[in-house]
């Protein structure tokens, strides 16, 4: 089986065409600028990147180049539309309603519109996607993985905010929890490097990247997660600042005089990172200030691991107890340092690192950095959302045949 | 040495008069209505209340009355103000500034008035207080005891929110923590329970009252809080929500149309146990609700327990170990259902607690409800904020004189 990865930005689109039997990703790229002008860079397994700008109108334009390159003579790797088994399309949010992966029907569709609002950024391209591919390729099952669909276990303690019932009730806030398909993926990683069934297993898994969030995986289920009810809940990130005492926000407008805009704008792309250090909102960047000396670079590091041992913390709490932990993405996958100072002085918890093995970890590798006799395995799992998406796709078409 | 402890609020004004020699409160009283019309409910130790409608223009002239009062043929304690040795004030807030309990000279009185706008409700009775006594007590020393000063030892990365630094150094914006008064004591106190020397001890001191706030305090310093900015941080509350998701707020403005007064409102004054249980602020009507099987009821005591177990495991990742857990305050000390409720399935942490000391620990009384061979010692300890401002004001005018 043959499966087509969509995953629909405002202006971009990339793709991955995977074959199941094999895991092999046959092509991949990227669509870019759609909209706008258009540029497309696709890779056909062992070949050349291909990079060619193009008028890309829309969605429907960029799906419509994908599915010719895939066909083409020199960068194909199919004939026919017909080799496309189904499609799978990475949505960020699925509501209340939409709870796990599922074929997309029309109710689906008509749901996702009702819920635009609730991510504004990310849930509109995945409706385009989604109506461009079903035009192109009638019959063929598109699938809709959600990021939030993992969180559809936590407990109502976990995800209700204290706040009036009404606002949950009737407007549908409430934490939702994003990076849910990269979570669930390493999770289940973990437990197969770990040689056990993963419902025998207490997991937190940290996806640090830009964007960040902590998950607490107790029994294969989560049952909680950093995120909330936007992807600027939990601890620092590049630009979003996390949970903070709300009261702060008011204050802004009412003492300081900033309009609603200008809150909003802070909150979300001029904290983090970047608004501690003032230097950037990259880690790299952060980190080679912090080396030369910068007080406030260092300063946001310290505020980035002070939060990522806290909510470590909280959730050994909340499953009292801990066999593994998980670090994954940008940030997690390549910052030995990162992982380091998270991990120091946690051995009451029973998390103790091997600092020579995380420090010489290999990039882009599966690795165990546990120190000799440690009682929580401290793992690094590159992340591979697009896998599991595939993998649900896969599952879903045969059902749906 | 004879001192009198200050508590004024917006339209009320609390006092003891503490004999230090015996530690016995002499008299104490509350003057309410203050601005309105005034009443004065006074009690000398041993002797009947004493209440009586008294027309109250400012705190100037409720202190006078409470002077008087003092020295009242019948229900007073001393023969003259001679007799009062110094003044201590309950200060919700000192700023950056002022770090420590502190005799409090101009400067420091100038120093409150520039940061009134931090605590609103409190800052300015405070400084009305104050100045009351000073004019009325000439030559008394008037001593300052902050609400926040506890919290002057935690490090950067606990105190910085992960906001533009900007918002930090020019605004004074950052986490400043509360009821530090209180959690001084129980934690000095659990010290001495325990036979053991503060500086040898990992304690998590659980302030739980109508506002809650949970405090790490490491080796005899406090390196986090709960509460941030303002009053409004950590764990749900009465009708406070604690942290959340800040783009909650912009999206209640944008997407449901409030105004940010509403927003405010709702925040401070219709969440937590009110805005979840829809019942009641008060735990004791949410627990009879939920005892008759109201599930928002039962919900909102869900989300206040899961709030104080994640704030005790992060400060165990925090401080890498626990010796002592304490509870205190309204809730804290009569609600042996929370916490019975916050302490079962936490063995991996150290803490087990004996059900059935928890269930028959004598109200007002300090009781160690410790499991047989738990690991954490698990303490009810009444929290005396009067006696912690009086011993500060004894230390310091004695030092002044």
């Amino acid at each position: 089986m043959k499966i087509l990865v969509i995953n629909s930005g405002s202006s971009s689109l990339k793709y991955q065409f995977i074959d199941m039997e094999t895991n092999d990703v046959l092509a991949k790229g990227l669509c870019e600028r759609i909209g706008i002008d258009g540029v497309i860079t696709h890779k056909k397994s062992g070949a050349e990147d291909y990079k060619k700008e193009v008028d890309l109108k829309s969605h429907d334009e960029a799906i419509q180049l994908v599915l010719s390159m895939l066909q083409d003579d020199t960068y194909g790797v199919i004939k026919s539309i017909d080799e496309i088994d189904a499609v799978g399309h990475r949505i960020a949010h699925g509501g209340e309603k939409l709870k796990e992966s599922a074929v997309i029907k029309d109710e689906d569709l008509e749901y996702l519109y009702s819920i635009q609002n609730l991510a504004p950024l990310h849930v509109p391209p995945a409706i385009k996607g989604i109506e461009a591919c079903r035009k192109l390729m009638d019959g063929v099952p598109q699938v809709g993985v959600f990021d939030t669909s993992f969180y559809s276990t936590m407990e109502p303690e976990s995800y209700v905010y204290p706040l009036p019932y009404e606002l949950y009730e009737e407007h549908q806030i409430r934490r939702y929890g994003f990076h849910g398909t990269s979570h669930r993926y390493v999770a289940s990683r973990a437990a197969e490097m770990l040689g056990k069934d993963i419902k025998d297993l207490k997991i937190i898994t940290c996806h640090l990247g830009n964007g960040s969030s902590i998950t607490a995986v107790d029994h294969g289920k989560a049952v909680d997660t950093s995120m909330g009810f936007m992807p600027n809940g939990g601890i620092l990130m590049g630009t979003r600042c996390g949970d903070i005492d709300p009261s702060i926000l008011p204050y802004m407008v009412n003492a300081l005089g900033m309009s609603g805009e200008e809150v909003e704008t802070i909150i979300n792309k001029k904290s983090g990172l970047l608004g501690v250090s003032g230097v950037s909102s990259d880690a790299r960047n952060v980190r080679e200030a912090a080396a030369q000396g910068n007080e406030r670079a260092r300063l946001a590091e310290k505020i980035l691991v002070h939060g990522i041992k806290k909510h470590i913390g909280s959730y050994v709490a909340e499953m009292n107890g801990l066999d593994c932990i998980v670090f994954t993405a940008g940030l997690g996958e390549n910052s030995a340092d990162v992982r380091e100072w998270v991990c120091e002085n946690m051995d009451y918890l029973g998390i103790q690192m091997d600092n020579e093995k995380n420090a010489s970890a290999p990039r882009g590798q599966e690795a165990d950095v546990t120190a000799e006799g440690g009682k929580v395995k401290v793992l690094v799992i590159p992340t591979n959302e697009e896998y599991m998406i595939a993998l649900d796709t896969a599952t879903l078409a045969a059902q749906d045949k």
